[in-house]
């Protein structure tokens, strides 16, 4: 029997290919080897935004690169967090069980009262309980995880431990699948590949928009001139071209060291690899965007699939507290 | 049209005569001029609840109570919270707009730190988020308060006003309705009557019970001896006797002053007055615990009642939200 894997997906709209390459890939590869349940988490995205009025575009089209990107419905069981509220009665039942201390003293909590003393709001201590809900409320076993949600999930643990003390063993502890990560660095050759920053490439950009992107990217700085020798281990470009050109890497490698190859011809050539290897993927997203109704299908049916897992686990949850 | 009301009731089992001359008379009252809407918070009661075993049967007996003292559930709306897992969704959205400094700061909950210091979870903190969600679930504008609650109604009207402030108006602010709550005093004579402090009278206690009970009353601790004049104004029996045995209190109070009426004989009274004061409503309510079908009815019925105008209510907010 294969084993449920949770995963939370933040609804920023169009995905990049930082996401792709840094988590989307990876949820496509689980759901041979697990039962996925995939959500997008569009509730903890307001415990941040101020802003909401977009909220729903992003989900629509997050959800048509995801689809896109190869999430298969008939397989996995993507939905929207709100589709199934009984996430929320889960979240207020587990703060019951949730000491307040160990929510203040969470590193990213902190952090964010940093990034936005304006709105502290008591949802935004509130962020790992939700987490946990949403793990718990489908007994996922395993949590994909970056290094850095470690502690998240320890926390998500320690409320499940203290949930099952006090109420009797209701929830499996879920168990973090360190999954390893490529950092995916933006065209600035800087920072993450990020939407915020601009320096990112969406899955849906077209093949022109894809192209001067790549040639507006930034190489390495220290080559100055197209004579100069260049030096493909601090470039990004060289870096985008392992996952894209795979077959020619040394070549390039060897090309740019001794400067027989510029650096214009070698991101014209990883915009046309990356064309041409988004290129399915693009159809695929092109025919789901015509069909508004599947869309709308596919949101509806994971949810009444999340939901049939979620209402049993809230007749236990109840009669574990004595609420029913 | 008639204004809305909404009220809680905490699940604590059957109703004694403070809670009964102290709140449940007044909502018997309020049926007739309002709406009212009033609600069973067990979800509430798990905030400060470790041992939940009772909740159920606490509950059944305290809407037995309030059927038999003359709640109307063709003129009222009587619910349990969880039954309307509604509120859980608001509360989770409306803890997206309160501040958490907002809730730190409230005196019942700093008290609550002090009586509880092992048991500060989160769901306490969150206890005024969730009295704001039950009440603007249904767009109560009124709320019968005592002096005490009246800082936790003003914070309801600031989570209120800043949602509004947020999102668009969407919630009337909920304005408290000050009611001349009769503090009642135990049989002890000095501390409130509560079920905790073993000095009450249950609505459902015996006719023997109750006449029992208020035998081993503390009247004027003054009157030592049958024969010493007793002092009416400091005796809770005298005041208990100005509820029960109105058109006698002054003959009471003479013959107590005098000391023509003894203690015993002055206790024998209030409990033959109590005994048929509570005789029809103790009837009514021998029919309904012999009924637990027609009970089942009733709470069933009420949660359907309320979820309607809930169900409506997390339309409007979720669209507002961004979530819809």
């Amino acid at each position: 029997m294969k084993k449920r894997v949770f995963s939370g997906i933040r609804p920023t709209g169009r995905i990049h290919l930082g996401n792709y390459l840094g988590a989307v890939q990876n949820y496509v590869a689980m759901q041979d080897e697990f039962e996925c349940v995939y959500c997008v988490v569009d509730i903890h995205a307001l415990t941040t935004l101020e802003d909401t009025h977009l909220l729903q575009e992003n989900i629509r089209e997050q959800v048509i690169d995801l689809l896109a990107a190869g999430l298969d419905p008939s397989k996995c069981t993507l939905f929207v967090q709100s589709h199934v509220p009984e996430v929320t009665e889960l979240f207020t039942l587990l703060g019951m069980a949730t000491p307040l201390s160990w929510l203040l003293r969470v590193p990213t909590f902190k952090e964010k009262v940093k990034q936005q003393p304006q709105n502290v709001n008591y949802g935004l201590v509130g962020y790992p309980v939700l987490m946990t809900a949403d793990i718990v409320l489908y007994k996922a076993e395993v949590v994909p995880v970056g290094e850095d949600q470690l502690p998240h999930l320890e926390l998500a643990r320690e409320i499940v431990r203290r949930f099952n003390d006090i109420f009797g063993e209701t929830f499996p502890e879920p168990k973090g699948r360190l999954t390893s990560v490529p950092m995916v660095v933006g065209l600035d050759g800087r920072d993450k590949m990020s939407k915020s920053l601009n320096n990112h490439i969406e899955l849906a950009a077209t093949p022109e928009e894809t192209m001067k992107k790549v040639m507006s990217a930034v190489t390495d700085p220290a080559r100055m001139r197209r004579a100069d020798p260049g030096h493909p281990e601090v470039c990004n470009i060289y870096k985008l071209h392992k996952t894209f050109t795979p077959s020619a890497v040394d070549e390039i490698a060897q090309g740019c060291r001794t400067a027989s190859r510029g650096c214009v011809e070698c991101k014209k050539e990883l915009g046309n690899a990356i064309n041409e290897y988004l290129a399915p993927l693009r159809a695929r997203r092109a025919e789901i965007a015509k069909d508004q109704a599947y869309l709308d299908r596919v949101i509806k049916e994971g949810a009444e699939k999340a939901r049939a897992i979620a209402k049993v686990t809230m007749v236990e949850v109840k009669r574990r507290m004595g609420l029913l």
